[in-house]
Formats: C-alpha cells, structure tokens, sequence
C-alpha cells in the first residue's frame, strides 16, 4: 500500500472515531470521508462497523465511481453522496455525515438553521441551508446519487467552504472541509449552533437573524484575507 | 443448569447492564429478558435489583405461566407484560421495558412517536403506536397482563418486528427483538427518536411525517429482501 | 463520640455525596441531614464546603434548637428548615434540598409538577405541590424557619412519606424519606420526573393527569401492604 | 520572571481549563484573563489555541494598551474587550468570556435573563442584562474595543460585582469576579441559571420574577455585610 494513502486511511479512521467521542452518532450510525485528489481516490468508514471494533485498516478505498479498490469490506451506504459532492467540489477534501440530534431535528422540521450569533458566524457565513424533498422517482432510483444532487442544487452557486454543512431534509446533516479533520470539527459546530437556534426561538420566537455587519465581521476576522483569529 | 440455558443468562444480563449505560434507566427502573422457544423458558431481570450489584446468576427463569423454575430471586414485577407477548408473536425473542426521559414523555402526553425522518425509518416503518388507556378493571385484576393485551391490540395485524416498539399510555416504552441485545438496541434507538420528535415539533409544529417513498426506502435499504447497508 | 451518631454522620456524608454524582448540584449547592431521634440530634452538611474537599468527619451535629453540638464548621444555612420539618414529622428521618435544574424550574414557573405517567405515581402519590410564596415578613425574619412552616402548611393533613418531596416557591425543592438515603433516592426522581413533565407538557400541553386508578396501582404495588415490587 | 506575574499566570491557566472541564466551551471557545493591578498587567489565554494541549506558560502578558508583553503567542482576540473592562472597573481583577449553550441562546434571543429564582439571586443581584446591538460602525472600527463600550453602557452606575456577568447582544455571554476563579464560576452559575430560566419561562410563560424580598435576602445572606452563608 501507498504511503500517502496509509496516512489519509488513518486520518479518515481518527475523524470516524471523533464522532462518537464528541457524542454525534448513537452506534454504527455517521461516517466521515476523505479524498486523494491526486490518485482520485476516497477512503470511507465501512458500512454497519461498530466504532469500538473498528481499525484504521478496515477504511474502505474506492474510486470515483464507487469500486472498491481496497478492503475487505463494503463502503458506508452513503458513498455515493460523498462522492457526488467531491466531483461537483474541487475544494472539499473531507466529508462528514451524522445523524446528530439537533441538527437531525431541523432537517426533520424542514427549515433550515438560521444565523443567530457569533457562534454560527465564526464558522458559517449564512443560514445552514435545507434541501427541498427528493422526489420518489429521486428516492427510488439511485437514492444516495440523487442526495448529493440536491446538495449540490442548494448550494447552487456558492462557495462550500463558506457555509460548510447542509441539511437534508427529513434525513440529517452533511458536513465538509478541506478534509476529514476540518469535516468533523464543522459537524460538532453545527450541531452546537442547532441547539443554541432551537433554544433561542423558544425563548423568543420573533428574534431577528443576526445583523450582517456582525456576521461577516467574525467570520472575516477568523477566515477572511485579514483574518486575526488564532496563530498564524 | 443446561449450558443453552446459562448462555441465555448471560446474554439477559448483558443486555439489562447496556440499560444504565445508555442512560436509559434511574437506580432499579426497567427490565429485558429473552425466551428459550424451545424450551418455553424466558430468563428475565429480578424486581428491584440495583444493576451495579446484579450478576448474570441472578437473572430469574420463569415458565409460560410465570412460575418461577430456578434463580433465588423473584422476576421482575412486569413479568406478565412480557410472557403476555411472547406468548402471541413468535417472532420476539428479546424484550426491553425502560422508563427513558424522552419516550416517557410521549407516553405521558399519550401521543404516537411520528416517523418524522430516515432516523425513524432506519428502525420503525412507521409511527411508534401509543396503547388505549388500561381501565380500571383492566388495572385492578391481572394488571401487567392487560398491559400486555393492550399492547397486542394496538399492534393488531402489523408485523411487530416492523415496528418493534409501542408506548403505554402514561407509562412508557416496550420494546422488542429476535433477541435481548436487538430489544435494547430499539430501545435506545427509540429514545433517540424521541428526543428529536420532540425538538422538531418545538422548533416547527406544522412539520410534515416523513415522505412515503422516503421512509419505505431507508426501512428497506436496512431490513428488506434487497438490503445493502452494513456488511452482509 | 457516640458509635451510632458515627454511624449517622458517615451515611449522612455518603448520601452528601450522591448529590453531585447523580448531577443534581454545583459547586457547594445542597445539603443533606438525618435526624437521630433518640438523641434528639440532627447530622447535617456543612455550610458552603465543596464536595471534594468534605469528609464524613466534617459533618455538623446540631440539637433541636439549632444549637451546635459538635463539629469545627458551621451548619448548613438552610438547617432550621430542616429542623421544622423534623420537629413536625416524626416519619421523616432524612431531608436532602437541592436546586436541581429541572425541579427548581417548576418551583420558578410557581407550579405544581402534575402527576402524569407511572414513573411519578411509583414514588409520588400525587401531585408535587409548589408552595404559597412567603411573604415580606416571613422572609426577613426567621427565613429559613419560616421556609419549613410554608412547607408544613402546603403538607397539611397529608402523610408526608406518601408525597415525599415538595417545591418552595421561586427556590427550589425539599425532599425527604425514612432515612438520608431515601431523601437523595427522591430528590433523583423529582428532578426525573420534573424532567419529563416538561417536555410531557411540552409536547402535548392538553394532556390529561395520570388516571387515578394508574396511579394508585402503581403507588400501592411498590409502597402499599401488598406491595410486590421488589425483594422482600 | 516576576514570582507574582507567575503566579497569576498559573491561576489564570487553571482558571482557562476550567471551562472544558465545566461543559462551558467547545474546541478553542472562551477566554479567561485576570489582572495584576499593581504592574497594570493582564493575563490572558493565547488565542486559538486547544485547551488539551495548552501549559500554564502559553499565557500572554499584555500591557493596558494591549501591546504583548510576554509570551510566545498571540493574546485572545477578544482581549481589547477584556481590557476596556479593567480599565472602567477597579474592583474587576478576573474576567471569562465563553459560549456556553443557553446563556447564548439568551443573547441571540436579544434579552435579558429575568431573576427568577433564589439560585439566581444567590449571585445576582437582578436580571442578567442584554447589551443594545453594536452599530455597523463599531463592529467596523475596534470592534473588541467597543463590544467593551456597550457593556460598560449597559453596567451604566451600578456595582459591577452586583451582578458580575452580562449579554453581549447576538453574541454571548462576559462574566467577571475579584479574580479569574470568581469570574469562572460566575460563568458556570449564570449557565445554569439561563438554563433554569429557559425551562421555567417554557412551562409557565406567565411565571413573575422573583419577589424583590426574596432576591434581597438570598444576595444578602450570601454577599452583605451580615452574610450567613459559608464559612467565615
């Protein structure tokens, strides 16, 4: 086996395993990608594998059409949403899935997250937007293909770094970042920031979104040309 | 004591020491057992034993009729619920009895859990049904058995496995498997699920159940003929 | 010292200590007493120690009138409620006081936690009442006394181990039992209780109290004289 | 190095790690620093950088001007706000910024937290105010500087020991004490109590604030001239 590709199999393996570390997934539930633009290659969680019985060798490599190149066992049932997402996004480098129980909650209740505070502008520059319904021709033929369609149908003409996740309605969340690691840590910010959004509604119901000026001043000051957030 | 029958117990014990540790149960509350279908035993939890000082032994066998057959304790005091449903669905062979936070609450509220995403779908191909109230003669007389009645009826001629869980009216959840270890699974999976159907009515209480299609779809990629998610 | 009052100060700490391992307080928030009722003595937290620096020797001796008998620290600050309590019922052997998140928010909403499922009628036969707020008067002079008789007052006619818990208005909750141990045993299930009688309400704020003869079964078949929950 | 300068560092990293610890903060979130009033020094966590792998020499030392005195990394980006603090409030010597869940949801929900209960009034002494948004000109130019200004404005004449901690709108909440320790625990209180007031407005959204007696007594008998709590 390749070096490089060792290395992106045990990046891959340590994002899984921060899932249920930083409680996100009940089970065998969430998986977490990355990919090898230079071989053209994903590594992905296997599909069903406890966490606490898994290795950094049992990832699954496939290629862009979803052949397994190497392993022993299949992909995560979600490979082809991952993969439909990395041919659109030449700047997504990892993938993150969950299920994670507030962000599943407004994926369920069909709106999307709306910008609230600092907390949701330190990392996502917008709402954390809701797809539209799969239609039953969509669910029926070539479900988890069609799942990254309308992903990439919501984010439209966006950058996807710039809001790094999504909803999927009725299902749950699909978080992304220049790879694996940066996938999880946005997987935990979205599901901390769901809860805050559905607390705060209950508090006030007619709360306003965040003022614009504010929000693009914390995420300027942590990702923008001049940003003075962190070491640099 | 019959070697299938010592395995039993353990797999009993096993699965009522996973309760505390998902957090499904306070000091002594709930109880899982298993049946022997060929012998017509089931092993099930002694009644208001503290977990951390249970030991696989203690797990007490009972006949059909609920007498007990060997274990120096006595059953647990929902015994009669569970040998209620063994008795008329074949197909059980676990079954788990919490009184988890969120599944509680639908039951007190005496509102059906809704399939509100693929979170749902994943395990229940449907509602999770809430009984009709006990009435008082139904309480007084043979309670835990009408309990188990009542829960027939609610199941009426659904496939119980297709659903395997149900809510008592004011009580709480009854789950259930071909084993001790798939009962506490949909119990834990139960709760989840109702947490998030809380939330999601909170944040949108005109929210819509979970597409048809949608649900079929993820009920079938998991459990139907066709099945492809885990390793198989 | 006297061997039995040891023997009261050492549960006394014990049931002390269960107040943070079972998430019912921060920092030195709480306090738990037993009453020696041959003596006339009354075994109770320090006030404002931290739990982790506390040692069953730390535990403060007062006698009926609030008068320190033995012991380096000052008594809690809540002691004379305690003491009005034990002076009226002569049932009641331990007291634990806690602002445990979920009961304190009923005693902040002025209101009663209705008795809604099982899991409050197996410790609670009836509602948890909320007190009358205490007035100008009673709150500037003898405070904490004054906290015991609003209490008493809400207790009435009633045997107080049948409810054995009550909220003090816009403070929080006092729990009681037979002894210290039973008084945390309570003060858990108050807060659990509490707990899903919020989000009980929350999801379905038209629902109906726990049907008597449920609730009246399920008390009996624990507490009454054919109890047959448990080992016995 | 000065002895006292590295004294205060380890209180202020100890104080820093306190957040994780306490639930308070994810990933890098939070800030806490204190001021050495004698040298006209502060203290401050270095910005961006991981909790678990953080050493009490990664502190930085500020001048009141903000310029870095010592230090090998960059000072928190919100330490103009931390400074604008110490310079208005002499008797502030520690102060911690976080992003805990429901004191965020509160200031997204842009108000103030209403006392409600004892647990409240034990810290503080009224509501928990809100700050009035930041102009599109404030957020521009000096941003921490002036998130400093409208605290300050909203504290206007009272004692900011009175109630140490505030709202910033859309943002989160500041909390201060006497020394770094204090103002964590000021935080971890007010997370608390904006949790508890969150639960209690839910259940009775016509509940009153807390009898201005009440809240006089339980703020006295712990912090007046002849306060009865603790030991002293």
């Amino acid at each position: 086996m390749n070096a490089s590709l060792k290395s992106l199999k045990q990046q891959v393996f340590t994002a899984n395993m921060a899932l249920p570390r930083h409680g996100l997934v009940t089970y065998t539930w969430g998986n977490v990608s990355a990919i090898d633009r230079e071989r053209q290659l994903i590594v992905i969680k296997p599909s069903g594998v406890a966490y606490d019985e898994m290795q950094a060798d049992d990832m699954v490599v496939v290629d862009m059409l979803g052949n397994a190149v190497e392993g022993r066992y299949r992909p995560s049932s979600d490979t082809a949403t991952h993969l439909a997402l990395y041919q659109r996004y030449p700047k997504i480098g990892g993938i993150a899935h969950t299920h994670s129980t507030h962000a599943t909650a407004w994926a369920q209740a069909g709106l999307s997250i709306p910008a609230l505070g600092t907390t949701h502008a330190d990392y996502f520059a917008g709402d954390i937007l809701c797809t539209r319904p799969l239609t039953p021709q969509e669910v029926e033929h070539a479900y988890e293909d069609n799942t990254g369609v309308v992903i990439a149908e919501t984010i439209a003409e966006n950058n996807p770094l710039h809001t790094p996740g999504i909803l999927v309605y009725q299902h749950g969340p699909f978080c992304w970042g220049r790879n694996a690691t940066e996938a999880v840590h946005n997987a935990v910010v979205m599901e901390e920031v769901a809860k805050m959004a559905w607390i705060a509604c209950s508090i006030n119901p007619r709360l306003r979104l965040i003022d614009r000026h504010l929000m693009d001043k914390h995420f300027s000051r942590k990702h923008g040309p001049d940003a003075y957030y962190g070491q640099r």
